[in-house]
């Protein structure tokens, strides 16, 4: 039986821990804050990095690798960026074991590096040091780069997938010979990003700009997109940089324009990791476990074969296997668990559990019925489906999972996005259901900070795509240009 | 123009860094013996994964990851381990940096870590920490697990793609109920790697075990595959490790067998590398640069449209562009290059140390005649072909040239493995042609570490596909059972 999974209404965070473990996504490592990425968690990450590959090339990018190890003293190029991150980073200062007389096994003294070496928390430094070496004129630009890479933060506080010491994923870095150039190619990703989430995660998501105290240490600006999660807390889902020429200044990048004039250069930088895993588990999962969105399913059906009597097993497993051909000849991924060593019963928890959106089950009555049990994974419905055009079904039901947990995602996010004019309001909303929190805000970081300091919430985006709307700072009384979103967030 | 190369003849060692470069496969970054692998060396190596993925899925393996950092007590578990990889560790020491009163950045003292952490030079320590928690009874084995990762380990000398700080690899770890399971999946993946090397890299490899001086630290039998380079040096292109009880006994891994009875794991692991490349560069190569073999090549085709006039651009780049949608719906991956800013004569020498397998040129005349000259990389030969059937032509042609490359790799080597029976024959041979020497050995370390000592060469491996062949040691005349292959190596 799988592992008992906490309800999300008795603790939604041991749920979600019990989800994640239940669903074989990932467990914990002996060290502490990096998580083991299991099989059935990988195989979902290749597939969010299939998709994503084929949108960044489809746009120009191209993969490259840089080093992990950054030299200590590029952190402290770029002032804003060292200040963001100097608090969290690995820092590798010894090149060697030795044991010693005792038999203690130490870093040998003699091994002490001349520079201490920095894990990479993300790659800025690096690849910028390289840029300067890549571009001397405008038609060495735009530099399209991206690089699949595992990063690694110092957190203090960390939980699977969300947060966590290590994590993988993709970071774009971009060079542009002009700063609408820069900022095309930012916007231009926030929405790749957003059409990723909601078209394959299923996962509705607002665009938007940070504040200045939520921005990327070293950015002009940071795009984002927000989603919400089903206790009423957002998730920032991936963010894209306008880097202005910060780091071009830092590293001394600079190009000769068409007009012979010598310019520094324009950057972009954009992320998004494993913590999209997560997302995904707290935007869709139920008690009973995870739910996969079928466009990014490993497994998108499972047929379980019933049988009491040994007389019946070649029938039933017949007609499975018959019909595991024909899906997969269709291109729709399925397993066929025809173990015996297990029960029924147990390969439905399971399979529950780990978000097949899928299950077919055949008996000996389905055989001589030519029909067979199909139960979608969203809504538990179970139909008898004639095995005359099983497939064509199978195919239309995977489309409309996909279609209900996005639909379903977003009701909730519409029920949990309130409109608030006053403070008191605002309060009240965030105790009794949580959500977004649409509300003015003057604009000055000490009234951002005093509303997060007094209630937990943060201004999760000012959103791109929503019509002025004048009003008053629901705090200060203050004249704001329009409302900006608010939530305790992950 | 691509940087010029020296001549293999001139200097092997500046040929092959000239032709990585040139190529743009690879760069030098700032951190001591890290790479930059720039898009056309990760493109090829994404083509290595991607079939090299397909073989491990095919055979059941799963994809997983582990965290990249290891306790440093896990290194002192397996003796011959920590014996094998202390003297080359990355060791992380803390986890924060902070500025000093003279605005120096410094390791923060107070984040020195309780225990230090080890980047991986290879996982089997943290792998088989966890194998101990998920392995209980034989229903659980076999377990079959692989990663893509970078690794570390701290290499003195460097050298790009073939021995590098940092590099990327997969690592296979797989856990087995019995001693025959385990070794006979060992030989299944050097099957598999073999099959890669010949089928894809079109490069021969001889299949063997390794002497127990060359073993893997941790390992029972080391099997390998060796490959002849066109200076007449070996490289070991993978290895696959049959790893016995070693490691399930320093991490405590037992299962309950089908008689209930308490038995240790048996283990294997394996792994190729990043440093594929660099045996591919080494072994096809020539003075022009690189030359990939199809089957890898990111680029299959490049078309370059050649006109004087700009009456004729039209009519050029039209036909150009029906050649590559004709091309690109055969499935052959295909770049048009119709820069104005670049002469033809740049482009032929580029895509040539590019290594692209085929280049059709078109001009008027060939627009004229409905022609198109077509150049192979390989011979570097031309002819003029007619547009009708071009498509089968070209498909063709990249057969051949696939079948080419391993057939002139093959004869290289041939030509390059050498019988002796006598040490001054030995030492002639290496003084004069290189290459594999196939000798007789004694099966002492003692006689292997002389000979090392004497002339540089060693043990590649012990050939797994040879018939018995009773002789004499050439340097002690004491029997052996059959040949070695001996050379000097990478």
């Amino acid at each position: 039986m799988a592992d008992a999974i906490t309800p999300r209404s008795k603790n939604y965070s041991e749920w979600y821990v019990d989800v994640v473990r239940a669903s074989k996504l990932a467990d914990y490592s002996p060290v502490r804050g990096c998580m083991i990425i299991l099989p059935n968690g990988y195989a979902l990450w290749e597939n969010m990095k299939q998709v994503l590959d084929r949108f960044f090339k489809e746009t120009g990018h191209q993969n490259a690798y840089f080093p992990i190890f950054i030299p200590q003293s590029f952190f402290a190029r770029e002032a804003e960026h060292v200040e963001g991150f100097a608090k969290e980073v690995a820092i590798v200062t010894h090149s060697r074991l030795k044991v010693t007389e005792d038999g203690e096994l130490i870093p040998d003294p003699d091994s002490k590096l001349e520079e201490n070496l920095i894990v990479r928390p993300t790659s800025e430094t690096i690849i910028w040091d390289t840029f300067r070496k890549w571009i001397q004129s405008w038609r060495d630009l735009p530099i399209l780069i991206n690089q699949w890479a595992n990063v690694v933060r110092w957190e203090m506080r960390t939980r699977l997938f969300l947060r966590t010491m290590e994590f993988l994923w993709q970071e774009g870095h971009t060079a542009h010979a002009t700063r609408e150039e820069a900022i095309a190619e930012a916007r231009m990703i926030l929405d790749l990003y957003a059409e990723f989430a909601e078209e394959y995660m299923a996962m509705p998501v607002i665009k938007g700009v940070k504040t200045p105290s939520e921005r990327f240490a070293g950015a002009v600006e940071t795009f984002t997109i927000e989603a919400l999660m089903q206790d009423g807390k957002a998730l920032q889902a991936g963010t894209s940089h306008f880097l202005g020429q910060n780091f071009a200044k830092a590293f001394d990048v600079r190009f000769q324009n068409k007009q012979n004039e010598l310019e520094y250069v324009w950057a972009t930088s954009w992320g998004v990791s494993t913590r999209l895993i997560g997302a995904l588990v707290m935007v869709h999962g139920d008690d009973r476990g995870l739910i996969i969105p079928p466009r990014l399913a490993p497994t998108q059906v499972v047929i379980i074969p019933i049988y009491r009597k040994d007389a019946d097993r070649n029938a039933v497993l017949e007609q499975a296997e018959k019909i595991r051909r024909q899906l997969i000849d269709a291109g729709i991924s399925v397993h066929l668990d025809a173990r015996d060593e297990y029960r029924p019963g147990w390969k439905f928890a399971e399979y529950e559990a780990q978000g097949v959106p899928v299950r077919i089950v055949i008996g000996p009555r389905d055989v001589e019925q030519q029909t067979a049990e199909v139960a979608r994974r969203d809504t538990l419905e179970k139909t008898s489906v004639a095995i005359e055009g099983l497939t064509e079904q199978i195919q239309t039901l995977l489309e409309d999972i996909q279609k209900n947990l996005f639909e379903r995602a977003y009701q909730f996010r519409e029920a949990h996005t309130t409109r608030v004019d006053s403070y008191e309001a605002f309060k009240e909303v965030l105790q009794t259901k949580g959500g977004f929190i649409l509300a003015h805000w003057d604009g000055s970081p000490e009234t951002e900070a005093r509303i997060k300091e007094e209630t937990g919430a943060t201004i999760r985006c000012i959103p791109l795509d929503q019509p002025p709307e004048p009003g008053r700072d629901m705090l200060t009384g203050k004249p704001s240009i329009g409302r900006v979103v608010f939530a305790r967030a992950y």
